[in-house]
């Protein structure tokens, strides 16, 4: 790595931020202890974001001398930095994409933060009252458009995919934005950036100057990815689980793209919540698909899916390979269903109130032993709560291969153990050593030890 | 009066109310018992705005069968209007700017009411938090603009005032607008329109679209007058103390016309303020002006404030007769001081933080024959505090004139009685006989019997 | 009058002017001759708009020392103003709608001519040249919307009009604002104003802020009348008969208020054109309208045209007295049916080239004694053509009453003689008696002479 | 090459021919006899651009049934597409910037071709007529922009480029971008597209949504190569010597990337205009520039041009190695200069009228056997004359390389023999030897043949 030079600057809010009261400048500048970490962090991998390293430890650690502080003025608030990554600046003037990812941050991190006390957590929470705080911090982040068109497509997809995938990635984004449907994603590489990559180009043909390259993320993902420079919207939602509601919410149409734990994590969520009896009416176009190469991938989730969840989950997506106009025209007709039935039912445009999330969708779940252990794997129970302990099983692989808490419980502890009815197991089991053979479990280049054991024998 | 059509609708909101999250809407739907009247009469004073008619309460009478529901969708709120008035529609569809201004009504009336517990009265706020209560009011209704110009010009004056007074009023307005100033007024007819008008027609011959012609009411008086249909932001402070220091705060001049209670009320409030000693060095344009024949009466007001407040309150304004570019240019120039202090005190371009407004002109003051009474004007006392009480005692008078409480008391217990150094109120007392005869209590046409008796012998 | 003072200034145009080559520079630049007087009355004109004054001679006499020279330079042409009205000043600023119209004039009187060569006159054009140059000049003039609405009403009537008439066309204006209808007019005072100002109001309630308040005026009559300060898109074209076929191809309907022989000749156009057997089937929407006194007046003209033109010139318009919502409707519901017509033929929504006009209305008339004598006022002839020449005397009334030449005509050889039929000129000379008693011949206050003769003995 | 579907459509246009008169509709309807077929293949390259060929020929083969038509309507002119590419359409419908370029093609060939005569070639035309035409077709292409702002860098090389030297390229463009500067290239592919890549990512990170991405072009080259997909201005110049004008005037500041014979001819027609006496003050920012594997590239032109032309010569520009944020600062810092000049010389911001172009530089120059033999390349005259006839011989080779008629008289006759002054000669030989070996006159993969003979021998 490069030794980037330091640059001290003082920088305003454009948007959002630009007129606080004082007493909201206040909430904002005092000691915030715990969150000024997580604040530093975040805002340091938004100053990166022109560095082509992705080892966030390493960002960490050559920008140690990094610091971020909160000026308050009657003006408004104010970042003062310093050592940050002259990467962020041009001729001493922060980048204004930059800058105003800064200030999402800010938003998000800190100013959400204080305003609905979570680091309370929502502890206690209706279900309700979880989907209204969703709203309002994405309407907040002005995410809404008082479109009268339904456009915002959400990819999944790993950010560690092959070549041959990226570039498919790309051509379906292209097909999409040449149809003028906006993208939404989890905001990293790979499957993330690829679709906005192609709708911008395709964007710029149609001559769209307003195309929505939305990028959902939480505050511990940021910290490891920058966001890729064509996101021109960026909400650090506090959890994964209230960004997976933003997701479906927000999003009209869903398209997944190969990948690995992760994006196995986001279909469960997905089919949980679909085949909800509730939510039976609600249409949802939602497609799978990639290049010809990953055919058998497909298969073999298609396969798992009927195998654990039944054929009514098979039938709420189209597995569609190697064609993406196809796949771009049926996300566009799909749209309009989607507009009629939320005229019929005067659900809003730019979130779908009427899906039901049930509560185990939105609990956060924070993996450890004893809680991956415990989940209930057995098809003893309604088809949507089985989804949602596959879901959390997925996630609590996830937090063991990468995130900050989940790899140091594996780390002390050995892997996780997931157990539960045999056959289903079983079937597991396969999928995910197809995860780590396919080299979907962790980036290229490094040996996978699994931070999970399915545990088909005895309990 | 003429007997109007009624017609029956369903409006949906345009901008800020457009997206409320399922909490916000069913706050706002909830039976709100004693707002609902409120809003119920606020609405239909806005819905009655093409009348001609000015009599509050002959309005009420005629639409006794008007009624406003708000209806909940999970698209979002609706308002449903049974036996509307039907000047509020061409061709059954709702005038744009009434739809605005109704949705205004609902915002500040109900919503913002909900959010502030306004009904508790903030009644244990300090002033810190008055003074951000009155900035998050303005800025939920998109009053502040980002722009870097000062221009936003408060003009005060009577709502019955003389032809020739209310020409003047055009006039100057209109050389405000040809310099790209806005104006901001209390809403009403007379001085509070006749500055809008002129701004506007101006503004047109200078190819100015976003022309600011903001008017700021209160629930009282909204109900008795429809804002002119130059108004294009309407905000409805919660009483007339948070109003007055709404227009202190976020306009950037002043300029007085002549009037009667109401103007020497807003005249008092500005000087006590300005006389604080914390307030000394704000630059802060202040113009009384009118024309020829309205010298001696700003001679007579000139004359009273010298004997009560003293010279230095003198030199908080100029008085300019008869010459309305010479007014705006006054203004003019004194944008460019304004914005040199607020630079060097890095205070917001919009809204006055530095100025310091005692707690005394800030607490809602509301007139009984007690309270009056009990009023110290006398000069024992530093002289911000003495103007915070003849400011008082003028605001009983508009109470005891007009508003609905104040006229029942004065009809149940005679007029306030107001007590004070003899030689104050002996001065006061020929003030307001000179506001009598030249018929600036009450519109013209009906004979003046006071609400209150200057009390110059033993107590 | 006062006397004004006066002001040098260097201004550059904003807009079409902005942009030109050399080569149209020097164009513009280079001695002009005949041209240059004719430049120099018409920027007074509108350099003096913010005068009282309608007397177009006393304006030039007041300003004989007024100068204006186009000044030629690399980045473009500037207009050099010697001893110019301050009034089209604030603080030494150009008003900017004044610099508009400014620029306005230089484009149509020097710019256009150049291009056009119109001192030749356009004599030898072919009727379809002449449409096709009337277009460009209201292209070039930035007049054509893209807009997929039809909405352009023009609306006629005389200058001289009483305060009820005017006041009506301000009712007449704000019911088409209302129904989001933009205003064409000759630009000047009277029934040319009201409808703008009306409109403007409206479009202010509606939220409307491109409203478009169009004069078609021509080189004679701008120097006399300045346009009213609505107007916010000014065209000077070269003649009268020029100028009234940009009123039929440019508007999409039309409204008449009371005039006097200036309306007669707009009205004889209309009805000659819309005669003709090849416009037979093209919906054109034409209402007659005055407030409840004008009724008789109406009715006069209503009978003349039957008595003159026949049942089927009566059928081409409606006659609504004293009903302005119904005329605006009438206007509104018109749109529809006018823009069904076009889009079948596919015709231009901004442009009427489907409309036929006969040669006999295009070619420049310039009344003299001879001509006037030679009219041909008998029935012998197709119902168009006797319109045509009605429409000539009375251009030649409208002349002889007002314009230079006709009045130096009448002054050296006495009122023009009108020949004809006996029982045509019987019923025409008690029309042209009812405009003299009404004074809509000239303004009030003077007696007034008739310029012509209605010859009804032995020719 | 994989077959393409083939669509018919009508499509109408958006922008400056939405407008026309019937005039003008019919001066474009009427059979143009010549001008069609270059129509014709102009409209196809830009039809094909979602194409991967770049193989003018190939495509014209195997769209030989494509037609394309114009239809004439009241409303205005249409285009009738016959067996088109399918790869100009999304769903039947056509890709925006496509029919925008399409219409900038019927425009600049048909439209303009008439407005200016254009077939009898401007041939007696003055040097200021030329310099007019060349302002007025970009004027009419609506190129120029009122901006304060001088901004508007030329890249100039070769189309056919290394990998790193393309690479390069996108990241001089994406500094400059990062300063808000704009891209105007020939609009083909290699170093006219990879600059305006990485300019529009940069103006996406700077959150500029009007960056301009103009391309210049002639009709010869444009049915070679389909403008890049960045491209957002289109316009057509009638030859090579206006192209080269309209870079020189409307650009600020010029970048010369690696190229071949094109290249070299810019580089020559630059230096000889900026050598010219009269030009000797005007600040005109230019920089030679590539990644460090061109360093010798640059040397050896350098060489070349300080022996033939002198030190002077050497002065007009500097050279920059593998240094791309500095290059993007020296054109930053230059605007500043040139806006100084231009404004102390009263020039236009967008168009450099005071730059004199020697009449020798701006007559069209086609190149045959006897033209190329008689240039005077000896030493015996000012250098920007030496500098117009080796402007030319590389002109001779460009189009003994590409250019339709160039390709056959080379066939016809064999190659171009060029004369001159034997030191020279042997220089110019050593540079198109380079230019040869390097690959850099043609297409890689192919062996090259001269087109020309540099005969240093006896003449």
């Amino acid at each position: 790595m490069q030794y980037q030079d330091r640059v001290n600057a003082l920088v305003a809010p454009k948007g959002a931020l630009e007129m606080l009261s004082q007493d909201e400048i206040s909430r904002i500048s005092e000691d915030s202890g715990q969150l000024h970490e997580l604040f530093r962090r975040c805002s340091l991998a938004i100053l990166n974001c022109g560095s082509d390293s992705d080892d966030a430890q390493a960002v960490m650690d050559e920008f140690n001398d990094f610091e971020i502080r909160i000026i308050q003025q009657e003006r408004g608030v104010k970042l003062q930095l310093i050592n940050a990554p002259s990467s962020a600046f041009v001729d001493g003037k922060m980048i204004r994409s930059v800058r105003e990812m800064l200030f999402s941050v800010l938003r998000d991190i800190i100013f959400t933060h204080h305003e609905y006390n979570l680091a309370r957590g929502l502890a206690d929470a209706s279900s309700d009252k979880i989907t209204n705080v969703v709203f309002e911090l994405l309407r907040n982040a002005n995410v809404f458009r008082r479109s009268d068109d339904l456009d915002l497509i959400v990819c999944w997809g790993g950010h560690s995919i092959a070549r041959h995938e990226y570039d498919y990635t790309k051509k379906v984004g292209h097909e999409l934005g040449l149809r003028d449907l906006n993208i939404c994603t989890g905001c990293g590489p790979g499957a993330m950036k690829g679709p906005m990559k192609g709708a911008a180009i395709a964007h710029a043909k149609q001559r769209i100057k307003d195309g929505v390259y939305l990028g959902l993320t939480e505050p511990g993902i940021i910290a490891a990815e920058s966001p890729n420079p064509i996101v021109n919207q960026l909400v650090i939602m506090p959890d994964i689980e209230k960004r997976l509601e933003a997701f479906v919410r927000a999003g009209h149409g869903i398209i997944v793209f190969p990948g690995g734990a992760g994006t196995a994590e986001e279909i469960l969520y997905l089919l949980g919540i679909l085949l909800h009896p509730k939510n039976d009416n609600i249409p949802f176009p939602v497609v799978f698909t990639g290049p010809k190469e990953s055919a058998s991938y497909f298969e073999q989730i298609h396969e798992f899916i009927g195998e654990v969840l039944g054929k009514e989950a098979q039938a709420k997506y189209q597995i569609i390979i190697d064609d993406e106009s196809t796949v771009a025209k049926v996300m566009k007709d799909g749209m309009d269903e989607v507009k009629a039935y939320r005229r019929l039912h005067h659900d809003a445009f730019y979130y779908n109130w009427k899906l039901h999330i049930p509560e185990e969708f939105q609990r956060p779940f924070e993996p450890n032993h004893e809680r991956v252990a415990a989940l209930n794997l057995n098809f003893d129970q309604p088809v949507h709560l089985l989804a949602a302990d596959l879901r959390r099983a997925f996630s609590s692989i996830v937090a063991g291969n990468v995130k900050a808490n989940g790899v140091s419980y594996i780390k002390e502890h050995g892997p996780f153990e997931i157990h539960g009815d045999k056959a289903l197991l079983a079937k597991l089991d396969l999928l995910l050593q197809a995860f780590v053979s396919q080299q979907r479990m962790k980036l290229p280049g490094s040996e996978y030890i699994p931070c999970y054991k399915v545990v088909t024998g005895e309990r």
